[in-house]
């Protein structure tokens, strides 16, 4: 079974919380992935540099300039930090992009009402070179940064690109993703934090309906979905701790 | 026979000189490595975000600061943009600082009349991971960031990491490695733009107490010198010509 573990921007944040992720996740047994993006991470950088942050519905729009932080940021800061940190604790693990050995390829998202900029939608998971490193120990450490295969870095969505690594590995291998964010798990009650321990697509309806779950979390729940409907064996939402413990409250999908 | 193939920094910086090299380099034969560093990017980055390069005799002092524009820049930026673009020609690579995989162990550079701060002087290079990815068929493309083992990234001269590795690799295989830069080879007048087409020990002791040689050459050429002393069957200054044409001038160093 491979772990595909994505960790949130919330925990990548703050030091401490990361640390502790960090730690659990090197204590998985192989095979395993990590996947990341660092949305703050890199609004922080661009406003040092005096770039705005472009938003639109809570999406960023990644212009040249932005696409550079990004890429610095994701690819470079938080990729070699978490692999440095990774290492120290005997996880034999290389930070990736997805231009590196072409292991995701994407396009970029076409201009309708509005323009994204410099924003790529998975096309394909390269699973040949992926489960070779696998099979050698070794973790990959993805970021959020893709490329089109003509020479051009894309942004993408780091929940997007677990998911698609997610589905593309389970026509070879059995696969888990995990959804890591620092709740323990999908709430039905935000106020009372209760957490929902299964989530089917009727529920899920019902709760987007009345206007119950987070709206941050749709992007991430139609991701859940999708990887459970195209052969992922297992999707979960939760904290820290469901790595640490599988008996922590956590959400599981099901369809 | 392994190319370690090194790029200077005045070809980075210049995107046009970069392409040409980057379709020369993409061209050789494989098993092949890239490494660069890339000084002025990060010099450009620091001023951009108010922070000064503090130099002392020509060396960068990396304090916090300059360690994370460093690590953004060359294994973010530069790294996936040169990746992004070999990867276009169909040239299988993949972006590597030192704490990848542990691919290169170094340790902070003790202070004595100066703390040059987080500057990593290399201690082990792990061939076998690396002997591994090529003969995947993929090409490795270090950036000059390494790490200590306990977590900590580290600044580290990208001349070194090129003989280093080479040093490393020739006890396995035999290793030519190539310096390309801006101009064709170690030139005997700078003015005349003479290029000697062969440099043994003693012909650098001569050049260098009559101070014909350009100071910055100094540490390249040690490295040079270094390397042949190690094992490295050729070790060769050139242009970005000498890549496309192994008749196009050049300087071979001689023990």
């Amino acid at each position: 079974m491979i772990n595909i573990v994505k960790i949130g921007g919330n925990i990548i944040e703050n030091e401490q919380k990361l640390e502790v992720f960090l730690k659990a996740f090197a204590a998985l047994p192989l095979p395993k992935i990590l996947v990341h993006g660092g949305g703050r991470a890199a609004t922080h950088w661009s406003s040092k540099l005096g770039i705005d942050s472009k938003m639109l519905d809570g999406r960023r729009i990644t212009d040249k300039k932005t696409l550079e932080i990004a890429v610095m940021v994701y690819a470079g800061l938080l990729s070699k930090k978490m692999v440095a940190y990774l290492e120290s604790m005997d996880c034999r693990s290389i930070g990736l992009s997805g231009a590196d050995a072409n292991l995701i390829w994407s396009v970029k998202r076409p201009v309708k009402q509005v323009d994204y900029g410099y924003v790529g939608d998975v096309k394909e998971v390269n699973t040949e070179i992926l489960l070779h490193l696998l099979a050698c120990g070794i973790t990959p450490v993805f970021n959020a940064i893709t490329h089109d295969k003509n020479g051009q870095l894309l942004n993408t969505n780091a929940d997007t690109i677990a998911s698609e690594l997610a589905v593309a590995l389970a026509k070879e291998k059995k696969v888990q993703l995990v959804y890591v964010f620092e709740k323990e798990g999908v709430l039905s009650d935000l106020e009372k934090d209760i957490v929902i321990e299964k989530l089917d697509k009727k529920y899920y309806r019902q709760l987007k309906e009345k206007s119950i779950i987070d709206k941050g979390m749709i992007p991430k729940l139609d991701n859940c979905f999708y990887a459970m409907e195209n052969g992922v064996e297992k999707v979960i939402i939760g904290g820290t701790k469901y790595l640490e413990n599988e008996k922590a409250l956590h959400t599981e999908i099901k369809i």
